[in-house]
């Protein structure tokens, strides 16, 4: 029988202002990236975020960023490899007490935006996020992009990876993601999106933008709950993958 | 035979920009409270730090402080118990990471600055503060003030609670620390100041300002690391303690 | 004839981060207090706002607040005379900047939150703020709580002072505002905010909780740009004072 | 007559943080690149080193840098035009205002660090920093790399732009400094280092590593005051200075 995760990233509120629908969001997902205060977030909508994805029986994981609240974590930055992987040991660690908190386990950890982007390309990026990791817990899981560096440092650290797979992204012929900046890179159609995910699943494998047939090992679907249409989709897809068969269900 | 604690806040050094002579101060003291990156340190020291403590054999413990970087802590703020208990779990999960990461487990808690401050005298602080630790760990000690909130705290939350003294400070006769705005605050005479450490250890009593003897239960004794001065006070008060039969050892 | 200035907080963005309808409300308000990165706020959406502000023919003024961008800068903070001093050049110079890059003249300072509410009672805050504005530009209009200690510190650094009144608020017999936690203390009826605020402009009188009248000198009415329900206020008091015959132009 | 400016960042601590001997060297140059709270510095910090140079005689320059206290500015982000001209304005403007409280008028602007470093090298990153210093005022000096895209910005933007050298430092052919991490790029001998800057001032030239001669227009020296070594060598090179008849004065 197949079976896949769903997840999408939670807990971006910071103080007076609020991001997403996550409570909204958490009723169709199975796996939450929880941010960690340092791009998005803070103490407190920490605690709640917790609090809501046991209540909602969503598996919880870390979503480490780059120090950069202003940019959303989202602007490159030179980090040093020890400096990345104590800044991943700090996030990782603080909300490891917030699930431990409410007596979960946490599951998995998920780099954020600029942090993730540039290390599913480098290695020695990679690397320090992982060992940081394996520090704070060997059996957490660490789920990147599909065909990224991140499979190889988890191998070297011993940690389990998790793949994850974009529903709304089309592909290169390497199994990477098509650039943004490229024409044909966002699948706008919802049926097409849906039918493309089913297939990574049952078939590992995805049509790229060329028209070649590119092996994937999905583990997890990443999804959002920025706004209604996310929130629409996400329901979407999950009956569709429901009335395929395919059981939904945290990645561990 | 007679035993005693020694800690010293270390771990204060953020970027670029150093404070205290931790490694120094290390050799004399068997508990450190290291800051968490609130009001001081940042992941990378973090990380240092705990290392530093690891070879020189000092248990570790978490300073959780206000999130006030340029006050370093030391400006009252006025925090709701939700977000206090969301601090204390944020800044003790992150340091607990940095501990396990090294193989050691954290020790004990001291609260910073304004916090601990304010804590002492309030209850409805001391509270959240030790609901934070507990949920944490349970088996994390409560390092504070003698006579002060955190005690009551400690008791409601099942906390194990070490009450610490001052060397160079003087007391006043409901077993408070006198008030550094008024004469005779500070202890300056070094002698002085070892022999009523010795004799609140002996005799768990402290002659208060006033003159009347004041009952106190010492777990553990407060030292600095800022300066040369500090570091030679902590070399002989280590000295004076086991020449005087002392065994100086960590609070666990 | 009568003439009234209507006030509203704006460019409380930041980063990634919305809030506020200023584009809206500023078709209705004539002066916005702009945020200047320290309760929130950053240099992009600073610029943006004075931008907007100077499309729509407001007049801007700085918005300063505490060091707090969690708390929104509504937590109360422990500062001293001459930190609090430093924090007000620093963020007045900032906007002051983005004014005169826009060609704009910055028209008054008001501050924000627990700075405003903290130095609304005290003289000891409200000097050091006004010193600052002062030494900024000693023709900027300080704008604050009627009857509160930002008059007093106005007069004795040689700033104008602008008093402001709130439409939904309940009044104490000395001109205070009630407190939120008392009962009473909001007004909801819109028509009567509206009648109130229209006698509290021709009269200078309002009737107090006690049912006593008060004297008031308005020199602005403090609006809200955050949601529908307050951006339709809005709307309406600017149409009743119109058809009052009270003319709606900028303090300055 | 030769004349020549010695510059040197001042103003870096921050809170409880101190960085630099400002007092000290403030005896030896003739212009400070204040830090503006974004790199490091805070309000208070900023306010006490402006009244510093004021009463030293040393003329005021913004010293602004990326918002990255914990990497002290020296780590490469990646932002917009739009936000680097924002935080251009924001921190040149802040500061202008302590320079305008004490009666001084602001006669610079030097960015700090990594956006000193990549803004030299690309075109794209020194305009919009350019257009920000222009906007505040557009009498300010930019001060720069000699040889860098600093010098063409400035003229884009109609600034005045002042070229620095460095007393210990190689150059390379292309008037560009030799990279650290090459052999040779740090010249340690005292007496030739101070050689090179009088033949830099009066002869336009330096000897590159190459050995060939390249052209240098300097009208700055940059120095610096973080250690007493730094320390007497800003005595040491003021002293040749002087003796050379070259006159030590502010770049204005």
């Amino acid at each position: 029988m197949y079976s896949i995760d769903l997840n999408c990233d939670c807990g971006e509120s910071f103080g007076n202002y609020k991001i997403g629908m996550d409570s909204e969001v958490a009723d169709f997902v199975t796996s939450a990236n929880i941010a960690c205060g340092f791009h998005a977030s803070d103490p407190l909508v920490m605690m709640k975020t917790v609090r809501m994805c046991k209540e909602k029986g969503v598996a919880v994981g870390a979503h480490p960023g780059f120090p950069d609240l202003v940019g959303f974590g989202r602007r490159k930055m030179e980090v040093k490899a020890d400096e990345l992987k104590a800044m991943i040991i700090y996030q990782v660690g603080a909300l490891k007490a917030f699930a431990e908190a409410e007596g979960l386990k946490l599951q998995h950890v998920k780099p954020h935006g600029a942090m993730y982007n540039m290390a599913a390309r480098d290695i020695n990026m990679a690397i320090p996020i992982c060992e940081g990791i394996a520090e704070v817990d060997k059996e957490l899981i660490i789920l990147g992009l599909s065909g990224s560096c991140f499979a190889e440092a988890a191998e070297r650290t011993g940690l389990m990876f998790v793949s994850e797979v974009f529903a709304d992204r089309a592909y290169e012929d390497d199994g990477s993601l098509r650039a943004r900046s490229l024409p044909g890179a966002v699948i706008t159609d919802e049926a097409e999106a849906i039918k493309r995910v089913i297939k990574m699943i049952k078939e590992h494998s995805v049509t790229a933008y060329s028209g070649k047939e590119v092996h994937v090992e999905p583990g997890s679907v990443c999804l959002h709950g920025d706004n209604e249409k996310a929130l629409l989709f996400a329901k979407k897809i999950r009956e569709a993958l429901t009335s395929e068969g395919i059981e939904v269900k945290a990645m561990r």
